[in-house]
């Protein structure tokens, strides 16, 4: 059984609480020790306990950080809080991205030494995942951000992928130096002092390539990347589709590579990295994608809690200690 | 024979000047006028005129714009200054993007009322074409720029895709107005007041749907999502070759699908689309991929000419006149 334990908000998601509670129960059947967070939740086995919140956020709150200022009692602060109060070690939502990030930021609270916590997503390469950081926490960010994003995805990437020094990139739009808007430019001496193994700027096509580990870049331009990334891969899937039912003769062929080609969509799957994790709070902390169904939670929440066990939060911690005593 | 004629910067490119002059002498046989602009060009036929250019700018040169302004023999100048001087329709560099950039910009002259020139791309995404502007002539913008953008890539999609209302999204990281940074939101109602059928905000993940027609954003998140679309395109090329050559059964079974894929790839391919269009200067400016070989030239010079005879250039000013009376 693992030490961690999880906390849940049942309340958020497309498909809440059904496939969130019916995820936990798996992650409990797992050996990860869940809380369940939400209104009125029944049917839940004995082992995981109930922690009542009467109030969610809608996916589609139009001020997500604002309701979660004001309604302290919602699925998402209740979780979010049990962190805080050592109840739980990480907190995992699927509810709306704005109102997870808040309550990130706002119930878990940041570490000592964060201007901005950020979100890190691992975009599953083949056998080069790469940490893309901020996917979206920090719409505006000053170039002092951005080295302290690099921090995070470097103790992160050393932490859950196990690399021993990360190499860490700056997105860019060409890969010399001078290359890249304001902000990438005054940004790059920043990052090159913040991490040891800066690999200069690099560029999106260099993402699924072996060159870098973690991309660094402002909260806009990740969730870009991100998004892009997902609808193409999306479009891809379905003109191969077309090609593959197009005669009697392709849908034979195709049977004979599904097996393949399930594998290969489901490294690349989203669901398969459990989610997103905002880094530089005092907690292990993961936001899914709305559409999360029950497989999707069980892996994000054994994903939380392995996080945990790797030390994620005291890593971070005392690499922050650190750079200030520079 | 087209009354359109060509330019060609036959200094510029990986493969400069070998396939580029290979390029244009496929273009010519199909029936487009070029003139070719290089150093020593040799082996020319007759019915393609020669314009001597002294000197070329290198791929790489580190500071391209600069390079412009003070060589004006470079093969690049001189072929943007046959535009403006009446002698060509059209100009097409497959060399370094900032010195084509810069030539369109100096060379060509801008069109009144263009505050700034941008690069705009139609993503070939099967029957739902999109235009992708600025992709990346303008790393650093202010609102108002983005609805000249907007305006610039409204009358390219009438014009070269023959769209009757092309609708213009805003790339941001929400669909609500009130989602992006801060130059997303200060640019939505500027944009929303330039072209008739704005469609609001779109992700990143609309962009290969039937959602959009143009895509509007700065040039630094522009040119990261064409980069981002062409190194995932890599990668899963790459993957699905993985799975079609694992097992003899495998490959036999992909031979069945060959003819499908390749077609996908190739309607995928940057060659198919001829490469970016300097919009906003007065002339057709088209600048290739580095990598562009003959083939690609002579698709680049093939929609070089039917834009200049669709009437593009004309098009834009006309727009921008009724704009500025507004």
């Amino acid at each position: 059984l693992s030490s961690a334990r999880v906390a849940v908000d049942a309340g958020g998601g497309d498909h809440a609480p059904e496939e969130i509670v019916a995820g936990a129960i798996r992650a409990y059947e797992d050996g990860i020790e869940v809380l369940l967070v939400g209104p009125g939740l029944t049917g839940v086995p004995s082992g995981i306990e109930v922690v009542e919140a009467a109030d969610v956020i809608a996916m589609d709150d139009p001020d997500p950080a604002k309701a979660v200022r004001s309604r302290r009692q919602s699925s998402v602060a209740v979780a979010s809080r049990l962190v805080k109060e050592g109840r739980a070690d990480a907190v995992f939502s699927a509810g709306s991205t704005g109102a997870a990030l808040a309550a990130g930021v706002l119930e878990v609270g940041r570490i000592r030494g964060v201007a901005r916590p950020a979100l890190a997503v691992v975009l599953p390469f083949g056998s080069s995942p790469t940490v893309l950081i901020d996917a979206g926490a920090n719409a505006d960010v000053r170039p002092e951000h951005l080295a302290g994003f690099a921090v995070l995805g470097s103790v992160f990437a050393e932490v859950n992928l196990g690399l021993d020094k990360p190499r860490v990139g700056l997105l860019s739009v060409g890969e010399e130096p001078g290359k890249g808007n304001e902000l990438a430019k005054q940004a790059f001496p920043l990052v090159e002092a913040a991490v040891p193994s800066f690999v200069g700027n690099v560029e999106g096509r260099d993402i699924p390539t072996d060159r870098v580990d973690v991309v660094v870049t402002d909260g806009f331009s990740g969730n870009v990347v991100l998004k892009t990334l997902e609808g193409f891969g999306k479009f891809l899937l379905n003109e191969l589709m077309g090609v593959f039912t197009a005669t009697d003769e392709a849908r034979e062929a195709a049977r004979v590579l599904m097996p393949g080609l399930l594998e290969l969509a489901g490294t690349l799957s989203p669901d398969s990295t459990g989610g997103a994790h905002l880094l530089g709070v005092k907690g292990v902390c993961i936001i899914g994608h709305g559409s999360s169904n029950a497989e999707a939670v069980r892996n994000a929440l054994r994903i939380a809690s392995s996080t945990v066990e790797a030390g994620l939060v005291g890593a971070v911690t005392r690499r922050l200690e650190k750079v200030e005593v520079q």
